[in-house]
This record gives structure tokens, C-alpha cells and sequence, in this order.
């Protein structure tokens, strides 16, 4: 089965990237608004425990990490892919690098270099991502709070990412 | 902030609910399936230590729930929601009357007596619904599992559904 791993950000940043997410990202409904942590990854059903165990532990040496957002980006032209672009703080990378410097399923399988993000729009032509880019990076956009959590998720078979779990920072479990 | 209870199925039982839903359901975007176990209901973000403490007590006190499903049914006249009817075990109904039983957020505000279901169409006009309805109803549908945690989660402005948090059976936390 197919995992992920992710931040859930407030409710008002959730709104404000669904606002757009609505109109321009296709992926709309198969998941809310997220920070992404992990990619999609395979666990074999029978690890389950050792993987939430190892999940808890990280979760229990992590100490509250500053969510911010100062601006709109895109991958393009890697991909038409536009992004609510979350501040690389060392908490939020260091909160990464565990999550892919471990052994087994915590194992580096990174095809790229990590840029904490919120999407907001996807699959779209060239000339709509040039024209929604452009209108949104005219947007002020300024947002900050701090997250405790994350949330380790399955995909099913249409796409749809249901959660699994949560795992609170310095908590035990 | 809108908040409400409810109980992921496994994948396998998510799965055949999403193959009805993303043809029948119009909610099928905002939630992935789930039993309900607490309808909508307000929390003031200063109680939420006192109502996830709650929760995490009530976890603690139960034990693994079977969840089984036999038929397809729906609420028509009342309304026209199709659904995969869940088995009310004595376990489910425990918990149901667990967090209806307390005081503050967890006082009785049901409107209706509890019927666990899991919806798989809603919003259809009466014909479609009674086409749907004779078709679903002659197909065998069989499922039995058993569920160890439910979600806590909040509602977002366009109706879409966020985790805050899971609780597990026999957890401390």
C-alpha cells in the first residue's frame, strides 16, 4: 500500500490555499492542502508497527516547527506546478532529513532536492500557469504559525489520500 | 471551528465505497468514505486540550470494534442517501453513546437515533435514486473487518474535511 507523510497547516492557511486550489489544481479532492514530507512510499503491511513506532519516536524528539509563507512560486519549467512556497526554516528541514536519513523505509529515496511547499495549481497549460502565476504573484501573501503534528496517510485506489495517523511533536505517542 | 468523529475503514472497504461514491455522491470530493461517529459540532479553540483529553480517555476505554457491512440501504423518504449499512454492533453503539454521554461537547445532541452507515450517494433526484437504489441492492455485498482508532476533524470553509487527530483503542494517548 501506498503511504506519505505531511503537514496539515490551520485551518485559515487551508482556506486560503483551497481559494485557489479550487479554480487551478487538479488534485483538488483527493487530499486538503498539505506540506508534503515524505513522497508516496510503499510499506508492507506487516511493518506497519516498526514504521509508526520509528514515526513516533521522530515525532517525540521534534519540538513545535514556524510555518511560513511569504510568496507564490513555480517549478516551471520543470513542471507547470504553482506553490504557496514555505520558508525553509531548520526545523522544517531537520524534520525532512529524519524522515530520510534512517535505515529501511526511512532510507534517502529523495529524487530531488526538498522545497517545502503548498500546491496550489496543477496540470495546467503553458499559458494558464503563465497567466495564473502572474496574477497571484501580485497577491500579497504573508502567513505564519506554528505546526505540532504530522500525519501519516494511504492512498487508495482513485487517488484519494485517507489519514492513518497523527503523530504529535513530544508526545510518546 | 466545526469539528466532527468519525471511523476510516480499511482501504479495501474505502475502495469499494469510493467506486460508488465518485458516481453517486456529491460530497465525494469533501471526505474520503467514513462512518460518522459525532455529527458537526462547534469546539472553542481554548477547550480543545479538555475535548482531545476527552477523547484520548475514551480511546483508552475501548477495545477493537467489528465493522461489518451486508447490505446496501438508504434513508428515503427522509432523504434520498444511499448507503452501506454498518452493522450496530453493541461495540459501536457503545462508543457512539460514549461521545453522547458526557457533559459540555459531549452532551446529547442527536437529532435521530444512530443508524452507522456509510454514505455512497446523496443529492440524487428520486428517480435516479431509486435506480441507483434497485441496482445497488442486488449487488452482494459482503464485508467484515475490525476498526482500532476514529479521527477527530475539522470542516474548512468549502466543506472539505481536514484530520486534527487520531485516537487509538487501548492508547494512552
Amino acid at each position: 500500500m501506498k503511504y506519505g507523510i505531511a503537514i496539515f497547516p490551520t485551518k485559515k492557511l487551508q482556506d486560503l490555499a483551497n481559494s485557489f486550489r479550487k479554480r487551478y489544481d487538479a488534485h483538488y479532492a483527493l487530499i486538503p492542502p498539505h506540506v508534503t514530507l515524505k513522497t508516496a512510499f510503499e510499506i508492507d503491511e506487516n511493518d506497519m508497527k516498526s514504521v509508526t513506532d520509528e514515526l513516533a519516536a521522530i515525532a517525540k524528539d521534534t519540538t513545535p516547527i514556524p510555518l511560513n509563507i511569504y510568496k507564490v512560486s513555480s517549478f516551471a519549467p520543470v513542471n507547470n506546478v504553482i506553490y504557496l512556497k514555505v520558508d525553509p526554516t531548520d526545523e522544517l528541514l531537520s524534520l525532512h532529513e529524519k524522515l530520510h536519513s534512517g535505515k529501511g523505509y526511512f532510507q534517502d529515496n529523495r529524487e530531488f532536492s526538498y522545497v517545502p511547499h503548498i500546491t496550489i495549481g496543477q496540470n495546467l497549460s503553458d499559458d494558464e500557469h503563465s497567466d495564473v502565476l502572474g496574477q497571484l504573484k501580485m497577491t500579497n501573501i504573508e502567513h505564519e504559525e506554528v505546526v505540532d503534528r504530522f500525519h501519516l496517510l494511504y492512498q487508495l485506489e482513485d487517488g484519494m489520500w485517507t489519514v492513518y495517523e497523527t503523530f504529535r511533536f513530544g508526545k510518546d505517542c
